[in-house]
């Protein structure tokens, strides 16, 4: 095999394919990128069984062949190399000759033989969107996917859900739950699949493209292909049954609280400088007429802040764990939020009214 | 005590003090940031029993005092509030309570009487420098200070030597010696110290002028102390005999070469990535007419690479660590540098005509 590229276009296909090479395997096939350039075409494999991802990249093809590189050293040695061409060529024992200007490689590699192809999936519904939206929408939820405990492998993913052209993406573990509301705007299939919190935190980091680019999604029986430029990603559905968040959403509430987005982060950071993670002491929000007095009291000291609110309902003082508060405001664009409230002891919502989103996060009882 | 600031001066101040500070210290003490008003100025003292910082911070004492505050609280409080007016006040019980626009802090302090002032030292000699030539200077050796194995404590630091209006830095470890010099041109009078490279570091990130802003350093029995700005900052030296260089500088040499150092810092980079620390296989330098043949050959594969040179005497092959080559060469401005040899067994020699810098590395031994 011989092969030979632009150092950038190596560069930008090794760092999509060591997205999907594990770093703890005891298969060292798995650590390997597979280059198959047997058709007419140059195509970089890597599969960690979980994930899988197939680019094809810009090159010429002098020889045909193949060979499974140790990816680690492979991508450093692309990285390392200067802005010009790159010659990659194995000989008969299967080691590989990496040339560039004067600087020449040599690696060892295995037979593509051994290597784990991706499976080929019936590619049967499918939406498009722009690469834009569906980063944006993963990077909304994916902070509040469940670790694995208790046994439902289904909660550390997020349920992508397509009902009559709108999607759904829903994740939650024990404290809160994130909701985002997306219009696809075409015929799409009805959809409910669970897709690995891991996959999509790859995906939002491979989709860089904006609102004219598109990824498409396929949705198969046990897996979820995502399909944009010249990559192509593979990842398995998790199994299991979400937690069916609609007897959640009551549209119930006493007390409903207008509050400017970026004072409310940064005074709740303020009051966080006092409470350790391993404290459990709450952030109290104490909500009447105009002003919520936000309050914490800890060994390290004690804090109290003032913000200008716009309420409807009762008054209210009510505690939360400060990093769930901030972690959903984050992902809010809009300058001022609205909170809806029941009581000291129910969840929070914090939702705009096109439902395009719907936060809930669990109060610390404060025995109020 | 009643204190006001502007944050950003306050900030400021804070963090040149938390330089000082000690992260495990059996003295609670020593976690405070001493903050004195009782005389017509406020300064933060630190001392970590090493190393001593004061600094006069810009304020108005409305009503004078003292207290000790624990510095990572009060830090990250700081660097939380708006920029806008801070005011301090303690009560009797010894609480701060820090204000700022609508937000307000209460944290407990220590009375001012069990902090450990810093020594007051005769300021005997001095030499006056820019912080740029002093930060740079610092720079350009600090890497290859040595770590305290065998219990020769003075070569955890570097050697400050002034004769003849000439100042010599020089620290060392088991594999090289860096040397620098710098003329200070005025009157200085002759000294010669081991200041704590602990302390050197945190000088240099204390060191943020230019080529008009000045620091004095005053020579005193076991102390150095640093002046610069509003802060003065106070060391212990080292105890103890440093290794003399004198006898390592030779100007023998069977091998010179002339070498592009962006090149070569490039090409050893290049070498190193099939190098593991833990496996201390060496880059081979195969010197020979015009060229120098850069090579290394580990389990995970091979590299070679030459690079064009300009050579005076005989033709060389020679291992390195590429770490200590390329942790010299980072800190060399000069385009182009010259290396001086004598053997596959003798130090290698990096050097300037005017003496302003000498770089020496150990090689390793390859048995050739």
């Amino acid at each position: 095999m011989k092969l030979i590229f632009e150092q950038s276009d190596l560069q930008k296909s090794v760092n999509i394919s060591m997205k999907a090479i594990s770093s703890s395997t005891t298969m060292p096939i798995l650590e390997c990128i597979m280059i198959d350039a047997t058709a007419g075409e140059i195509k970089f494999i890597s599969n960690d069984m979980e994930l899988g991802i197939e680019t094809i990249v810009p090159g010429e093809i002098v020889e045909k062949g193949s060979i499974a590189l140790p990816a680690k050293t492979f991508s450093e040695i692309v990285k390392s190399l200067p802005n010009s061409t790159v010659t990659v060529e194995t000989n008969e024992h299967m080691t590989a000759a990496i040339t560039c200007e004067k600087a020449h490689f040599e690696i060892p590699g295995k037979p593509g033989d051994e290597f784990a192809y991706l499976p080929v999936v019936e590619r049967d519904d499918s939406v498009k969107m722009t690469q834009f939206s569906l980063r944006q929408i993963i990077n909304q939820t994916l902070f509040s996917v469940g670790e694995n405990v208790g046994g439902n492998k289904a909660l550390t993913g997020e349920l992508f859900k397509i009902e009559n052209g709108r999607l759904q993406v829903v994740s939650l573990d024990s404290h809160r739950v994130s909701i985002r509301n997306l219009g696809l705007g075409t015929e799409c299939p009805d959809v409910s699949v669970i897709i690995p919190g891991k996959t999509l935190g790859e995906i939002s980091r491979l989709l860089t493209g904006g609102l004219e680019d598109t990824v498409t999604v396929y949705f198969a029986k046990n897996y979820v292909i995502f399909e944009f430029d010249c990559t192509m990603v593979l990842s398995r559905l998790l199994e299991g049954r979400f937690f069916d968040v609609g007897q959640l959403l009551i549209n119930d509430y006493s007390t409903k609280v207008e509050i400017n987005k970026q004072n409310l982060v940064q005074c709740i950071g303020r009051a966080s400088l006092l409470v350790r993670e391993s404290d459990k002491v709450p952030v109290i929000f104490n909500i009447s007429d105009d002003v919520v007095s936000l309050s914490a009291d800890t060994a390290m000291g004690s804090m109290k802040e003032d913000l200008e609110i716009h309420k409807e309902g009762k008054d209210l003082v009510i505690g939360f764990n400060p990093k769930f508060m901030i972690d959903a405001l984050r992902v809010i664009d809009e300058e001022t939020i609205t909170m809806y409230f029941l009581s000291s002891v129910a969840p929070c919502f914090i939702k705009n009214d096109e439902e395009g989103y719907n936060y809930i996060i669990l109060p610390v009882n404060i025995g109020r």
